[in-house]
């Protein structure tokens, strides 16, 4: 068994090899990961079965097994997705600025790879094709670590991108897998600073406040999305059915779905009834502030902690606020800085909006599931930060790199 | 006495009312902090002098009590300071890019406040003053902690900033300043990431340490300035003395002073005799490698430990090296991520070296001295950032603020 150290140093030893490679360099070796997974599937799907009986006998739940298969159609699915990376631009050597000073020297800041990623993952094993391709076009080395039930499916898959990568003659170390599952190798890792860059856990809230409870490298985390609509008195309400509907209803597990409803107390009245009905026809169950259950009596009662609350669930809290003031306060006190939306045909109300909420993502008129790299341009989507350090909201890979200065001089010195 | 939870809070009650506040707001309460200096120097003189007098009775050392020192002169300079933030463009609100997508919603990023930041510094009271003006500029509430010899001058001169501050209507808990000297204090607050959003540590590299181990907001720091220049072997020679000297004495007690200088084996017999000559005038000891101090033979041998060596003295390792990528490699070993720049006339040499050297600053033909937040443009300097998350290199007001999303829709939802 490698030790934290060693395992790192392999990393941030390869990690000039991938920086500096050109980016027909970097689409080769995606097109051969592709191409490996293709042709190698049938092996692919062997470990998986392995991991998936080893799974069933330690009595994981139905929805984790669901997670960690891998099928010929989903084989498809990540062959897609490595695709979908090699169409997109290559961020690495962008010269974002560069100015004239005074004294003639030329000043401007180039993007770089951040150099050593270290993913921490559960149960889906296409994390490992994912995070390790974005991370090599990207420029990256990057550690991975995934959940135990998916460690001879990983290991399979890694020793495909290893290959792919050795196959254009740099060190297959730009992806270091990690076979090991002891949680202290984690903890070990994560302090080492000097080595590795980023850590990006992805997984529950639980896992996530660990790791930054105890890393010394920065991590790019968001611990849950509570987003909020607030329909406005001059909501048009078309709009505002339809759009609370989809970010309520598309696909409540996801963490960019609506959780409380709030509603100004002008068009309550008018608005909540059909809502109302449009939720129960599609099975959300309705917990209410005392005027929301005046004019929903199914409603249940809304407590304290239904505020905080990330249902991941067809569960909405609803509270009637008296202003947009209101609504904004509210969202300081008991949002996660995730996304929220105003319905609103008022031009001010809209501005104020957009200006006076920090979350990460804030909106007019539109559905919160619009919060998502794909939806934003970003081509993929590496992670969502609601730490206001380095990226905010949806991460591409323009977040897997810095800005480093560079200057021009002409025998420039410090006056 | 408040505890770290008191105190954080105060600042984040506080963050929205500067936040939401307009540029020509923040720039009354600059020009009130300017006039108040002004009109109130005397008592920060005489509580200056308080401070002075009890910090020569615990024996500081000369260098800390001229640091500590507050005149009249300097008082002037820190007047001028302020001034010149308020020539600085506001950062807060710029929408720096938008784009309609193929659904018609138009998205962008605005940029905002960091929210609230946690500036913790040593003897010099000036920092008082500078960061609480960019983080006022920036939209920003500050938590302020200087060191205890300064607490006399530091408390006067933060009354006066959170005068101005209220003099603007504004909850002067936007500068938060802790009278409380317990280190423990600070192990709290900077455990507090739900309430800071980002922690400043200026001083040396021991408190800065002990800082990033334990906290959990995060820290922009660097540790140390291993500063580099290469001469290489198609170096102009006359450019090369002149850079290396400036680099090097004009001020070897600052974090961008050269500590390494690297020499092309090529041009190794014909450059140092004269470079070493400038450097013993300007009383610069060199400690060389064995082909340096045959050129040399005044030099004392360098050991591993000064290829490391961060010496802020008029002190400078010398190692000839065979090659181009053997400096890179040099640097990529012994380097800080600081600043580096090469001597060179050749077009390839000099690409190659802004391209693979991965340091926040990286220059052709340049005195690493030039690394600096003024002479980038940047009109202030928050900091210096050697860790790549966030901001890489020399910080201006851009580093205190982040970029949220915004969307523009029409009743666009999720397909």
């Amino acid at each position: 068994m490698s030790s934290a150290i060693e395992i790192a140093l392999r990393a941030k030893e390869a990690k000039s090899e991938i920086a500096r490679a050109d980016t027909i360099t970097k689409n080769k070796i995606l097109s051969k990961i592709s191409q490996l997974l293709e042709t190698r599937k049938e092996e692919i799907i062997y470990a998986n079965k392995q991991d998936l009986e080893n799974a069933e006998k330690n009595g994981i739940s139905k929805a984790l097994l669901d997670r960690l298969k891998l099928d010929e159609k989903r084989i498809k699915g990540l062959i897609n997705s490595v695709e979908e990376v090699i169409k997109l631009p290559d961020p690495v050597g962008e010269i974002v600025e560069m100015r004239r000073r005074p004294n003639g020297m030329l000043v401007g800041r180039m993007r770089i790879p951040l150099g050593v990623v270290f993913a921490i993952y559960e149960a889906r094993p296409n994390v490992t094709v994912d995070i390790a391709s974005l991370c090599i076009k990207s420029g990256n080395a990057v550690i991975l670590r995934g959940g135990s039930e998916a460690i001879r499916t990983n290991s399979i898959l890694a020793k495909i991108i290893r290959e792919a990568i050795a196959s254009e003659g740099i060190n297959p170390d730009v992806v270091v897998f990690v076979d090991n599952p002891s949680y202290e190798l984690v903890l070990e890792l994560i302090k080492l600073e000097d080595m590795i860059d980023l850590v990006i856990p992805r997984g529950g809230e639980k896992l996530i406040r660990a790791i930054s409870e105890n890393s010394r490298v920065p991590v790019l985390k968001h611990y849950k999305g509570v987003c909020h609509i607030f329909v406005d008195e001059y909501a048009d309400l078309e709009k505002a059915y339809k759009i609370c509907l989809n970010a309520k209803v598309q696909r409540p597990s996801v963490c960019n779905a609506m959780e409380t409803l709030l509603v100004h107390k002008n068009i309550a009245e008018k608005f909540l009834p059909k809502m109302g009905e449009l939720f129960r026809e599609n099975g959300v169950e309705i917990r209410g502030c005392e005027i929301t259950r005046k004019i929903l009596p199914y409603a249940k009662p809304a407590t304290e902690d239904d505020w905080y609350a990330e249902y991941l669930d067809l569960i909405l809290a609803v509270r009637v606020v008296g202003s947009l003031d209101e609504a904004i306060e509210h969202i300081r006190k008991y949002g996660s800085s995730h996304t929220e939306s105003i319905i609103t045909e008022n031009y001010s109300n809209a501005m104020k909006f957009i200006r006076e909420v920090d979350s990460s993502s804030v909106m007019v008129n539109a559905s919160t599931r619009l919060a998502d790299g794909y939806e934003y341009g970003l081509g993929a989507e590496v992670g969502i930060s609601t730490t206001k350090i380095h990226a905010y909201g949806p991460m591409g890979l323009e977040g897997l790199t810095t800005l480093k200065w560079i200057l021009f001089g002409n025998g420039h010195i410090r006056e």
